[in-house]
């Protein structure tokens, strides 16, 4: 862990930081991230699927072209060309809650942490944005990073209760 | 509050919804939602407005530049030429997270929600972005719509305990 | 129907025709276009739609979206708000081939041709796209307007054999 | 040629496939496609390639920009650092088209066919737009993939009759 | 003349000003500037416009797309829909310099300068890149706003020695 | 130096170069321009980067964000993932001009002048554009490439007076 904002010059300028020294390698991050709903959003979610409306195919695409354009949207991240990107749901009923995740992998020279994250909010924005009309109450909560390889800073995996 | 989603056709296609009959009144919207981060991230960000590193003054200019690019992210969004757009930060020291509140206005046939959410979310992705050197357990939570004014569906204000 | 090219001045340069004295009234395209695809192609497309790979779910929102960005592809087109997008499909299995259609309407100053078009050539592309790996002799054929209503040109509607 | 869509995952998801193990190669595509339109227009295009008007020159730009933006359009192509990309144009007064041929050379992990048909679609809709005034009837047709060379499944050259 | 900063609330934070109050007016704005150039590069464009390499003819189209698109460059700019661009050369022989002249015409709530001056500034960037192999010295100079219409603060028109 | 236009082919044709065969090096190049303010802008600029409102720091996040954008903007301009990206400015009282300086950084197969230049001029208009209530005579000036290493061009160095 660095002990100061490392995307700022001495001056305190913004600066996107130069990464030209750093190593090729693989790197993947994962992250994920929730939406609350109400029962009937999510019975709409469950039940759309197959024919009504598949909500969370929508939110699947938007996730993915949503972390294809991390650098557009993030003022200081650099461009990539990811190798892979997936964006998966998990409905849990207990909860009323649909949980986003997303995996990115790159062979670069900068992590894609920014872009698991893009990910994932994008596609739950898309989730609030097609059930809008019938629950304005839904609430994206607990986006984070679970996972990261690859990368001076190496393995890092979040310890969660 | 519809009882159905109303995005998709009665073939459960996607569609991008006809508003050419909507009036044409002033909306706005307001949403909200918070980054949790450790000690040393809240710091850096509460010393950092004047000299060491404006997070907050970067994190604002993407929140708002995010907004803009709404419809191009959510797949059924449609364009809007938003007259105002506002990105605010709270600080809470008390439990470590900095609020970010975002509000949008424009005169058209369709309303904010989603600009002032985006808006939200770019902006605390960049807070992510720019400390995630210090920290990467920080988590982005309670993303929500607060308010909104304007057209049939009237107004809605969030009910927060 | 003019009787020169109206994209360019006398000069003979390339300009963005002023519209601005042109009326606002509602604004309907209709454009079509298939993609021609081998029996395995065609086959795993209809099969697809329910549970293994939804690939017309996909290609109808790259169409919607790419309706939406219409201005940012097509040098001289005006940008537009546009209040409605639809993309469906129909199989016709007696000549493996699939039809898109889209729908585009607008109030606003300019037609949406051009709008209509392009949604229907990106959901064909990326059908091919997503269906490339079976079947490198697809081909994208008879994109063209069906019917135009709105604007001082008036209703137009294509003669078909 | 693989028997199933690979852009789908076990469960039906749309993936943007893993490409991190396959070869960096030289990868080059060549796709054409026309533009069938009315005497008019073609004498129109015929004629300003000097200084009425050059049409062509406006498509070749749209094309070329459009082939970049490829990965923005197409839901699951990945992002690539195109090395060249050209577009031209053949005349075909006997049967009044246009015929666009773009090819697209890269160094990467995969194939460029779809920058190759975006940038003939997006050159042919250029065409379209500057000459609906006097044609609205115009045809956008044949659009396919001509030859592939590099990367793992070799080289593919289409056979015309 | 406003006689503060009028993109920054009280606090000093930027915001995207609110234009919603503001009369719905034709706007329009005229900017130019030029690019000085060696002899050689003056002699390729002057005699490109026919055959060799229309320098100009791309730098137009490029102005044209980039006025578009000012709103997703400028942070605190509003989207609109202008009506009308063109951008046009003068070949100034005896400095050995070319201007350029962007005109953008909106119906809308604010002006469109932004609009105009980023035409001109990515007309002569363009001019830069197709030539930059020929003169590495070129320079990018005198890039101002000449007339405005429309809105509040009325006809502005600069004074020129 | 090249003696004709590279970026077209011998029929005169816009072209994006092939670039494929050239070498991956470290490439950097440093472009500066000014924009020159009457006696209150450049009061304002100065105070403001405490808390009145810091002009600078939104021009460099929008030059920032543009040097990203070049091959967006640029029609013939590759897509590069730069590795660093700086904005920076000085003050010249007596001159009433503030100078904007950016210098980026590649590991590629062509240079960055152009998204110097880019950043340069994005960097410029902005601080015009937030400050064009106060001052509608600035003027963009002198933007130009200072210094370019790397590449088989080799370096290159502007002589300045």
């Amino acid at each position: 862990m660095d002990d100061r904002l490392t995307h700022f010059d001495a001056s305190g300028n913004a600066v996107m930081v130069d990464v030209s020294e750093k190593a090729v390698t693989t790197r993947i991050a994962e992250a994920r991230g929730s939406i609350q709903v109400n029962q009937a959003v999510y019975d709409a979610i469950s039940n759309g699927t197959a024919k009504k409306g598949d909500v969370l195919g929508v939110a699947r695409i938007a996730g993915i072209m949503g972390a294809k354009k991390t650098s557009d949207l993030i003022p200081m991240c650099h461009s990539l060309m990811i190798s892979k990107c997936t964006v998966d749901f998990t409905m849990h009923p207990e909860t009323l809650s649909i949980e986003a995740c997303c995996i990115v992998k790159v062979s670069g020279q900068t992590g894609v942490e920014m872009e698991a994250l893009t990910g994932v909010n994008l596609a739950l924005l898309t989730i609030y944005d097609m059930c809008k009309a019938m629950d304005k109450g839904m609430e994206i909560t607990n986006v984070r990073l679970i996972e990261k390889q690859g990368g001076k800073s190496g393995h890092y995996k979040r310890e969660e209760a």
